[in-house]
């Protein structure tokens, strides 16, 4: 499990006391090598928090040692002072392992505008701390430090013939990304390139993490990091390899959408017919941000005019009186009028299935969201006060 | 007050069973004339409800004589049986007015999906019982008539030099106009050609309604009709008109915005320093449809990162790290890092101004919405169970 379960890869989470609880709020992950391949999505929030602005300019070279990741402070909208907080961790880091700075990623997550000397100081005594307490079996740790709101640790791993990936996650508010998600930290001990890392990280992020849209609010601190190793001595097929990626991925956005801020509901929205991919996921997404549907949904309330309502303000093609909308298994509209009665509907189970048939093509996407609940409403009117 | 303060006007409620609590539920309005001008907008989403079909082709050539108006029934979805019932709508009150369909204007708005046998009826019967009761002191009972959660009827009048225009509202929930919104009528006495009033009609909800975004989502019947009867003899300037009708129209988009679902805050978001218009409105816009902001705002919590974190979503002119924001008149961000302390805000009232600097040009816009609350939710996810 987690970020340890490849070979290669050591990991630490410690205490610094940026949680007022005492909980682990550090975490280091590094690649041992033999190789130091490194590929990385980030948010496309044009407001990006200095870790970011960080990271994007350490992973261009597709080298990379080590992540840092702290919780307790997004380090985002803090200015120069923040930037150089951020600065001053890779150093720090590359200092005690003997690397280059520029080979250190750092990720930040919680409230923005958090970045003072107080931080600064946690975070660079947590560098030290995690520094001394790497280990292979550290990854558990690692994966409990980066939690916020989350109520429990998000670990996966998965291996093929001789290769192994794992990965941890954290995330369960602003949970919308654009082209990354919340922190993911994902290694392989697989032989692989930069590039060839890259290009399977885009196409994994791409049909699971960019298909989670909780509750519309994208981070300005998501990104998604994948380290190999090389140490299994397996070069992949590329193809298998991706393919391995975007399980593993979709087994990580399952479980932030689990764990969604305040959620009763885990919301799949099949949309099926769509003249293309693209207005499968922009109907599908039109839905998934709708909150007069999210809110009937926490309601266990069928109320279909509400997707029917949702997707007609899209661009996609397709016919608003010729759509095909089924509720957990039963058909409540079909062709723009009501079919099977609404009380056939049992939404009381948390897996919840919208399937929407736009009867315009043959693409089809899955987007994963949550309902709105008074949960929800109350963790996110108390979050920094 | 409300649609009969404009001479030439008369109106009725009256109950017909389409509420179960037996309140006012269908609406009538007759323009006498002797001008029988008329122009409307329409909701700009692509599901759209039988009446707004009905209303579109019916008030194109610029003439219309009476409005239908009833709650307790979207007729949105309800496939041709429901077309027919807004058409039969039409004819019952041109036959007991002698009037010609094609000069009725219909809406209607209520759960969507409902449009039965047993609603044609109880609207018909409404029409009859409508065109029976009209009278010059109807305005007040067709305002209540409209409203569905409304709390209470938004009405309202003004007057300049010899002519008035009057009007009503209602709209509580699904509250995200596109070119028009919710159901609003409006009635001058003043001579205007239907080209005029269509002008005037289109630049005042334009600023307006259109800035009103309450939850982000966009109804399937929102309509709003401007009748004018030149009964006052008095033929204003043009842009004399289109100012008054601007102000009446904001004074009813204020009582939308009051009286919204579950609000616990009436926000004004003040976009200025931007490049351009549409850019103030695109910012605006991001930020009023953030659940995150509108959750803290809930808290009374000025959490001015989630401002930053919604605008960085969109793709308007400014720098981020160069944005100055302020809450209830106290500057908690200046150039992308923290002002003053954020305990100085009090969010307690429920009038709150959120006023965000682009520093990129002159333009300017505010969007009005309100706060994410439990009682949204709870309203929501209870209406058609």
């Amino acid at each position: 499990m987690s970020v340890t379960a490849a070979k290669g890869f050591e990991a630490a989470g410690v205490a610094t006391g940026l949680k007022s609880t005492g909980a682990l709020d550090v975490a280091m992950v590094v690649n041992r090598g033999p190789l130091r391949s490194a590929a990385a999505v980030f948010t496309s929030n044009r407001a990006k928090a200095n870790p970011i602005l960080w990271s994007q300019q350490a992973v261009r070279d597709g080298v990379a040692d080590v992540v840092v990741l702290n919780s307790g402070g997004a380090n985002c909208f803090t200015g120069s002072f923040g930037f150089q907080t951020t600065h001053l961790t890779a150093e720090r880091a590359a200092e005690l392992l003997g690397l280059a700075a520029g080979d250190v990623l750092v990720c930040s997550t919680g409230l923005i505008g958090t970045g003072d000397e107080t931080f600064r100081q946690r975070v660079l005594s947590g560098v030290e701390l995690a520094a001394a307490a790497l280990s292979t079996t550290g990854g558990s740790d690692a994966s409990r430090a980066i939690m916020t709101t989350d109520s429990h640790p998000k670990e996966a791993s998965i291996s093929r013939d001789g290769w192994t990936i794992g990965g941890m996650a954290k995330g369960a508010g602003m949970l919308a990304p654009g082209l990354a998600t919340m922190l993911v930290v994902l290694t392989t001990d697989a032989v692989l390139s930069a590039s060839e890392l890259d290009r399977a990280l885009r196409a994994s992020t791409r049909v699971t993490f960019d298909r989670l849209d909780s509750d519309g609010c994208m981070s300005t601190n998501d990104q998604v990091t994948l380290l190999a190793s090389g140490a299994s001595g397996v070069a992949p097929e590329p193809a298998a390899f991706a393919a391995a990626l975007a399980e593993l991925c979709q087994d990580l956005a399952l479980q932030l959408q689990g764990d969604a801020e305040g959620a009763s509901h885990n919301i799949a929205i099949e949309v099926v017919g769509a003249a293309s991919e693209y207005d499968a996921v922009t109907v599908g997404r039109s839905v998934a941000r709708n909150n007069l549907f999210k809110a009937a949904v926490f309601g266990n309330d069928p109320n279909w005019g509400r997707v029917l309502a949702a997707i007609g303000t899209t661009d996609a093609q397709f016919d608003p009186y010729d759509v095909d909308v089924s509720m957990n298994g039963v058909r409540v509209c079909t062709a723009g009028g009501p079919d099977r009665p609404s009380d056939e509907v049992d939404l009381t189970p948390r897996a919840t299935h919208v399937l929407i048939d736009l009867r315009s093509g043959n693409h089809e996407a899955t987007i994963l969201t949550n309902d709105l609940t008074h949960d929800y409403v109350h963790e996110n009117s108390a979050y920094s006060s």
